[in-house]
């Protein structure tokens, strides 16, 4: 037997100020990381539980959505794919996945694992999903009940026609699973009138809240299929019939406990909502494309070109080639050491050929498009 | 289609300072909440990375093992559960699971959503876990493979003698699984020295830090297992083969990108982490003791009495019954609203029988003990 561990001495955490022009986490507003530390309720308190409602509401808000199934759940975006998928699809049924980035691949992974079949439809990174394509593979599979996507590919930059997309599901009778992640309080997303069926967000992108939240939102014809699904959910702590009860399905109903929420997680995403709701949604998609806008003209007078076709770009992600000669790593660790400034490497296929620039949410702001390009102008010279 | 839906007009929240004198989540230490509001940082920032090694480290500490794989799952104990439970068991393998009151019973869930058989070893609520019933059980299924438990029984307030089941499972080649969310910090726990394989804890419990976090650690037997697997793991996101390329199995090894860790959530953890080590594991396992004491005699003197037999009850959970003729609802809701103390109800086979009254980490302190008597000395009279 090996002696006792003895204590560790660490001194406490003091992290700098940056700006986090990366992928995500994005700049959080001042007053949403100060209600992180707002002092913890019980998760069953009356308090707790009327501050729950308002998030409701406000995530009914930010997704333009009816859905009485509308909640966070309690882990990261990744956690919230998951909840879509294990609680939508069953063992043998067919989903048509797109993939035009990490994000894509990460559904088929999800498909995989319940032992459902995945179809794959595949376009090249950095371009949006090919809308004939996929009606091509719906003719093609006729038994597929389900179409999932990426909205705003975050490995990428590039937009997919959501609209278009779920307008084809829905003619041949799919359900569809969009992954909003990047999306959300960034570009034009109508969950409702677009006919998306399972959507799912993140905490930490154009909500400019802390990391660690997932939002989402099933439609009535969702939960009629996590109602009548033959099979136990796979996961017990994903199990949205479960969670639900929790959550309240329906207003005024009784909370019964499933899980300890994540309470200060939650005041802050209700403070980052409330932010987004009294600027406005169209306002917030607004302000998005104009900073963009202002950076795109910034990045071409340093010769830096996009990684994504103008008309496809997502004004809140923007990959963009690495110059000729230029060492990524070092150029990166110069800004986040010398600027504090965080831009995000390349992923998957574009690791090391392009870096991602975020704007989004408290991050898409005058004052960080100017830094970013004062800085990378200094770093380049 | 329906009119767009307009923004809501939400206040900003400001919960109250209440005394969480509940199951969990409990009292958190100020230091710890204001560890919330730190900026923000990247999850790949070598600043925060570094972080991380120090929580990995604190952890290790606290729940006294060497193992390399010890790290905070991204979502609550529950979470924590089913990454033991999906790790390490396949489809077909037979698990012995105690079930002493609610915990045990989501283990049993854990099992049979993997495809896999759970041999159930029931014992009454408030009980702890037979060990001779265990052995009976153990002999009865040499197939087992696994033998599961829960050190500290947060439904019902009972300690279970893990030292004794795991040596007892260790003697007929099980791997154990062990629920130490309300243990961790409360009282002993030796994770090497006792031979437990894979153990999970939570955030809110004796470590007083926020919710939303869930420790576990597995050994290196946990670990062969995991990497010998035969299928996939069935949830993407729990898939600790995936999640060690971003904690690091191995100390200065290059993070790559899982998903976007609950930066803020892990201030708050290591900084509740921190302070346990500043105290001392020992001395904050005497002072759950002496303060359970002190409730003790109070509460006797109420002429309350425990749910639990001397010797078997968790000092930081304290299941009473509540006395003849009050109304459960009412008394608790007289403390939290006119005292600001939260206390917990029964649940399960003890709802509506039973309160539960944690002394939790910062929770565990004279003045709570002093105003949880005053305060329930005033409202019963």
């Amino acid at each position: 037997m090996q002696p006792p561990l003895s204590q560790p001495h660490i001194q406490p955490f003091f992290p700098p100020q940056r700006t986090l022009m990366g992928p995500g986490p994005s700049d959080v507003y001042p007053s949403v990381l100060a209600a992180c530390a707002k002092p913890t309720l019980g998760h069953l308190d009356p308090l707790f539980v009327g501050m729950m409602d308002e998030v409701k509401q406000l995530l009914q808000y930010a997704f333009q959505t009816r859905n009485e199934m509308t909640l966070a759940v309690s882990a990261p975006g990744s956690a919230g794919m998951e909840a879509c998928f294990v609680n939508l699809v069953e063992s043998g049924e067919k989903v048509i996945v797109c993939r035009n980035g990490v994000f894509g691949e990460r559904m088929r992974s999800n498909v995989e694992r319940l032992g459902a079949v995945a179809v794959t439809v595949d376009d090249d990174w950095g371009k949006p999903v090919d809308v004939q394509k996929v009606s091509d593979a719906i003719k093609a599979n006729p038994d597929a009940k389900f179409l999932a996507f990426v909205h705003a590919e975050t490995s990428t930059g590039a937009r997919s026609d959501a609209k278009a997309l779920c307008a084809l599901a829905k003619e041949h009778g799919l359900l569809t699973i969009v992954d909003t992640v990047t999306a959300l309080g960034g570009i034009e997303l109508r969950v409702d009138d677009w006919g998306i069926d399972a959507v799912y967000s993140g905490s930490q992108k154009c909500l400019s809240c802390v990391p660690g939240l997932s939002p989402i939102s099933f439609s009535p014809a969702a939960v009629e299929k996590l109602k009548t699904r033959k099979s136990l959910v796979q996961s017990w702590f994903l199990d949205q019939t479960l969670v639900m009860g929790y959550w309240g399905n329906t207003s005024g109903a009784k909370r019964t406990y499933h899980h300890t929420a994540p309470v200060n997680a939650l005041y802050a995403l209700h403070e980052a909502l409330r932010l987004l709701a009294d600027e406005g949604l169209e306002n917030a998609w607004a302000r998005h494309a104009m900073l963009h806008t202002e950076l795109r003209d910034g990045l071409a007078a340093l010769g830096i070109e996009f990684v994504v076709e103008e008309k496809y770009r997502l004004p809140q992600l923007n990959a963009v080639h690495i110059p000729a000669g230029v060492d990524d790593a070092a150029v990166r660790s110069w800004l986040l050491n010398d600027y504090n400034l965080e831009i995000g490497a390349g992923l998957g296929a574009l690791a090391g050929k392009a870096w991602r620039i975020g704007l989004m949410g408290y991050g898409a702001r005058r004052e960080n498009v100017a830094v970013l390009l004062g800085a990378l102008g200094e770093v380049l010279k």
